[in-house]
């Protein structure tokens, strides 16, 4: 791993036993949700309350100490008031605890008594080879352990993206929201004030992490640039990287100061660093889940010549529009598609790049205009505007079952052609169309502009990696 | 009017009367589906279907010809074929039409020929005094009249906003997204080729409308660019005005001349004339929507300061950055605020601006931060973030009833201190809160920087009424 020493951080991901140190019966207690989220979501292993006052809790048997615990502990996740967390830290060495997760807030984010107590923690935990999470964090989800020792009221799906967030509300929140839309984690971590483990520390994890196929990453600074620069040349080699740098202008970098004492930095050294090892940068929350849903999804694209199918002349202007500005091609249609077209299409069809299928009720037209653009070499990716909503909107619902028989077999085509297939529903998520095609793996998107941004940051990963493979 | 001459264009939205020629019994053509929803729509004047081939339509008497129509007719929707339309016009000129709406296509879009056909209708029309809106568009709905002539198959609620539309796609489009929403409408055109009537006639008569609070505008290109200009002029100096102008790119532009002909011109120039006269420029779809919302909903803003309140460091960084990249500015917190915040905040509250109420559950402190922002002058306009989602997200039902309470009271600040309020949920729209914002009159977006956009409008639009005034 490039000289990097995660030591026990596997730890944190797959323990085989956890202790909860700090479980409480209180049902607002942070130390109670856990031990419920932990139980409820199915975590295999064992699980050990710690609470010298309670006997059993939520069925479980409970002990005063985590030295009384019986067998191994991998895991402990703490959420004890801030100044007892040092004993509690030695207490886990003297067990011979691999792992922590320290939930508890009040360390370095709130002043310099905060930070020697950090400190205190950072020094009981290295003597005993302890590498931990936190403090101050939201906890951690881990979809092939089955973990949840965080505190969202509903557990997102498994799924094949991770998460690191350096915020714990947006951690909460991007958990909820993604959980809402039917988006799969494998992990989720809230890194809290990174005492110990740091953003590079989970990169490294996650570049090896067969369950992951991307990263999206929430932060407002780096701590090491040297480290992470290292994590993120290693950890793109393998695997694409979303993340949302925020703290870019004054205001800010003030607020971000106030809340995760980081320093932001001068942001066109990250801009640097960022393109330097190919990594997408957002400025917009849902770009995050947008850009991470194709890359886990869709092929990458072999350059940045996009073919569009759109269903009005409106969206064949927006969606020229947005991708020229990105940067994308849009090249000419050739020949021979044009040929191909004109026995499908109405007489009147525009013959260029948009193709616009003239608000043709019938799908049909759509799948072979698709499946040209996909087949043709002048094409990278192909971008599909408006299908399959004239069931509905125009009021002609026999047409529904066809439309989505066909958007199975236009979904199919991204596998039989190795191309990636971008599709926009601007009217919203609520037609049975965008299932089919979400079922078959192939994400829908609401606006033309974010799919846009879709298209160019696959593109751009996509040549970072070959620009890599030439280089070697 | 500044010399406009507008003449029977009031027609086409106030008809007394109107007959639908080429009214039709096959439920697929536009004929039949326009005079459905004009008769289902609720228009309370008088129809009269024109089709010789039928006795009734849809239980209202047929007539074979305009002429033989025993009343006066005010609006004439037209949807016969091309190359009939010049002898439909002449017909309606006998019978002394005043407005027109001609829905058939194959006119100047399709060349030469088409052209020749489009100046013998204007020709027509003109000899007669009858302006019309068309052709090749879908039509216009109007809700003062309750008059649907237009092929969507929801209608939208009546409501404040009208919108012009250069695409039919488009048009379409919107109008159904916004009903989807729930958004309501004054008026909507799709202008089509803009033979005789166009955007700055449509403007002239939506400024003086007394249903119509702002307007929202998609385009690609300008026929008569002084004529607009006026339009413009007189318009925003009476309500604010949203253009989505599209055809910015090199592919772009190429798209909007295969699609509407047309010419996009130089987009330094518009970007020019828009500013000139306060007119706010959106890229994106629903930026459109967002904006209108707050227009029709909310007072104007005194300037360009912003007081924001959230419930998370992150979102307090986001918002920071969202709105000073904009111009916005966000001055420091006034002390006495921080005194009475002192009362109802943790300690550890971060004391600046903007304020993180540090994810307390209770949904009091917010009422009371968003009041003391409201009342000082130090602020224009109040940015709340991340209200009221505890009782679904913390999964503390029994908090519901009081957040939904305490969020009518937070919108009644709003006509108390007349300052604008923009609420942001980032989660969506599925939370019972948000129909309280809504119904109470404050709109509620989904994303911070949609919603900063949103304020960079208000603000944008009061500086120019502001500039306005005092050059008089």
């Amino acid at each position: 791993m490039s000289g990097f020493d995660v030591g026990n951080l596997k730890y944190v991901f797959e323990p085989k036993s956890i202790a909860v140190i700090g479980a409480s019966r209180n049902p607002k207690a942070w130390g109670h949700v856990i031990l419920k989220n932990i139980i409820s979501y199915g975590y295999e292993g064992k699980v050990y309350p710690v609470n010298p006052k309670a006997d059993s809790l939520l069925g479980l048997k409970c002990y005063p100490d985590i030295r009384s615990v019986p067998d191994d502990v991998d895991l402990a996740v703490i959420s004890v008031p801030a100044k007892l967390v040092p004993n509690v830290m030695e207490a886990c060495v003297e067990k011979g605890v691999r792992a922590a997760i320290i939930i508890t807030a009040g360390f370095s984010e709130v002043g310099p008594e905060g930070e020697k107590l950090e400190k205190e923690v950072v020094k009981i935990a290295r003597k005993g080879g302890i590498r931990f999470v936190g403090p101050n964090c939201m906890g951690i989800f881990v979809a092939k352990t089955r973990l949840n020792a965080a505190f969202t009221a509903i557990s997102p799906k498994a799924g094949n993206i991770a998460f690191i967030s350096q915020s714990g509300a947006f951690a909460g929140t991007m958990m909820y929201w993604a959980a809402m839309k039917g988006i799969g984690f494998s992990a989720a971590i809230s890194v809290g004030n990174q005492a110990d483990l740091e953003l590079s520390d989970y990169l490294m994890y996650l570049a090896d992490d067969e369950t992951t196929k991307v990263t999206i990453m929430y932060i407002e600074g780096v701590k090491d640039g040297r480290k992470f620069m290292r994590a993120l040349e290693y950890y793109t080699s393998k695997k694409p990287l979303v993340v949302m740098k925020l703290g870019y202008t004054s205001s800010g970098a003030r607020a971000a100061r106030s809340h995760t004492a980081a320093m932001t930095g001068r942001d066109e050294i990250y801009d640097v660093v960022f393109k330097k090892y190919g990594v997408i940068r957002v400025y917009e929350f849902d770009d995050m889940f947008n850009i991470a849903l194709a890359f886990a999804n869709l092929p990458l694209p072999k350059g940045e010549r996009v073919g569009v199918i759109s269903s009005g002349g409106g969206w064949s202007v927006e969606s020229s529009d947005a991708l020229e500005s990105l940067g994308l091609k849009l090249p000419p249609l050739p020949d021979h598609i044009i040929k191909e077209l004109d026995k499908v299409l109405p007489p009147f069809w525009n013959r260029r790049n948009p193709v616009d299928v003239v608000a043709t009720v019938e799908p049909e037209p759509y799948k072979t205009a698709v499946e040209l653009l996909m087949k043709d070499p002048s094409f990278d990716t192909v971008m599909l505007i408006g299908y399959g909503n004239f069931g509905r909107i125009s009021n002609l619902p026999f047409i529904i079952p066809r439309e989505d028989a066909v958007a199975k077999e236009i979904a199919d085509l991204v596998k039989k052609y190795g191309k990636p297939l971008v599709v926009v529903n601007v009217f919203g998520r609520d037609f049975s169309n965008v299932k089919v095609f979400e079922e078959n793996g192939v994400p829908v998107y609401l606006s033309i502009q974010k799919a846009a941004k879709v298209i160019k940051a696959l593109a751009t990963y996509s040549q970072y990696l070959r620009n890599l493979k030439e280089k070697k």
